[in-house]
């Protein structure tokens, strides 16, 4: 098939719009949408932190970010790894995360679980209990990503959240009316002491076509997915979605578009918590002592037993 | 298993909230929420219209109704029966309706899709071009019956959705990012001229519920579907959601939890859209030639073709 836009040989159909593109023209629609979304979602003068798995997602925004802000003066890029400690998963896309940097010219920090926590998530995972290792990474990530983007005075954390996570979040959190969280969901307007917004370039962009730009860009990309995942809700959610787009293209769109007509009514319903610093270990929580530190103190009694 | 309130023998485990029932405590739970929910969404004084399919929920919603209703002096039920013409399918549900009816000794009325749109449904199907047969069916079942129960002065009509039909609609407004269609989900609180409103007292209790309580009560039940099921929507949803359920018990009442939340907003965004005769049937429309009569010329040309 030929490109709609032009008369090359097209790489990709975009079954939701109906068009067929070439390399060119799927790169110019991919980056096209990422840049509008973070003229949107804005970018703060100072130091943008991207939160770099080594992924194919959280390499192509840290690659975008970077071709963005190569030529701003004002503003600065680095790249914050979270090693959680997954033996042959991790220690690979570190590696790919490390390379990537070095390419680009970007400062690259690497925060660990085992330096932060106590414990690698391979440890976690033997004494998790009822809890799966998803709650715990979840909530341990969040943790050390803030902690380190505030050493570096950061003014924002950008995520690599494709459309594919986003709706299933969205959809996630519909169902199980946990609205409050949903309310929550980054971009995040307000800013609250302690506490580093996050922005999410990618949330526009389809899985499918992020795998693509990576692939047509030369990305190192490892395929392996993490050990744990089989163990996420996730899961169910995603198999539905796929599903569902096969035979309603554009609905993975529309749940976000639900989402955005919403928005604005779910953060009057649910104003930000007031933060505090937490009792123990001082980082921004909304209870007295945050979710890391009472994690934290599950898996320490867990251990002893 | 032991029922969890008695020492008789249990028919039913609720999953959702770990109980067992006998047959008594189950038909004692089942109609609490039933009247329960009937007293919440209101019942005017006058003519009560209930849309008797003839299968077990709108069977079990008028049974529901009759029992609610026997004493009372200043409200009359009716049943209003739509037959779309489904050959082998409807015929058999009409007479288990007109059956129920004589048991209770209901007023009963019967109008047919080929009476008033000239065409059965199974002749509709023949020449239905590319919308389903769930499409045409769903708009002239609605204009059927708000006629009748028009005819007949009926305050309000009472439809035997359960939850199971109430949490798949909310999700696939949702998804669809049809939030004005999610707006104007029965049950009705604004009267607007011409239009019946809707009431659905059998919202909270989930179909595998419904199916044993008509069981129980020995109700006369077809197990036959809609030959023309088949090629709605509705099944991929029912899928995902009986698989949601099983792993997560209450994935159905979060939905409408949600939704029961989200409500106040959606109306203030979606107000009533102001009705007005339809300039060919009369009938209530939001726009000027409503949807039936919109839907019957599409017929006419594809059959003149």
């Amino acid at each position: 098939m030929h490109c709609s836009k032009c008369h090359r040989k097209a790489v990709t159909f975009i079954r939701y719009n109906g068009m067929y593109l070439c390399k060119e023209h799927f790169v110019e629609f991919f980056e096209r949408r990422v840049k509008k979304e973070i003229r949107k979602q804005g970018l703060p003068k100072g130091t943008i932190a991207v939160a770099l798995s080594g992924g194919k997602d959280s390499s192509v925004a840290c690659y975008m970010l970077w071709k963005i802000l190569k030529d701003h003066k004002d503003r600065k890029l680095i790249a914050i790894t979270v090693d959680e400690g997954i033996k042959g998963y991790r220690d690979k896309t570190i590696e790919i995360a490390r390379k990537l940097c070095n390419e680009l010219g970007i400062e690259h920090y690497i925060i660990s679980f085992k330096d932060e926590i106590g414990l690698t998530l391979d440890e976690i995972s033997e004494i998790r209990g009822e809890l799966a290792e998803c709650t715990y990474c979840g909530v341990f990530r969040r943790y050390c990503l803030n902690k380190l983007a505030k050493e570096k005075d950061a003014k924002v954390i950008a995520l690599g959240h494709n459309l594919d996570d986003v709706s299933q979040t969205i959809l996630m959190n519909f169902i199980r009316n946990d609205l409050e969280r949903m309310a929550r969901m980054a971009p995040h307007k307000k800013i609250q002491p302690g506490y580093i917004p996050r922005i999410v370039p990618l949330r526009m962009v389809p899985e499918k076509e992020v795998t693509l730009y990576a692939y047509l860009k030369g990305f190192d990309v490892s395929e392996d997915e993490c050990p744990y995942a089989i163990r996420a809700m996730r899961l169910l959610y995603r198999e539905f979605l796929l599903q569902l787009e096969e035979k309603h293209p554009g609905s993975r769109h529309s749940i976000l578009k639900s989402y955005l007509e919403l928005e604005e009514c779910l953060r009057e319903k649910f104003p930000p918590a007031k933060l505090q610093p937490c009792k123990i270990c001082n980082q921004p929580s909304s209870m007295p002592v945050c979710m890391a530190c009472q994690l934290k103190e599950k898996l320490r009694k867990s251990k002893e037993k």
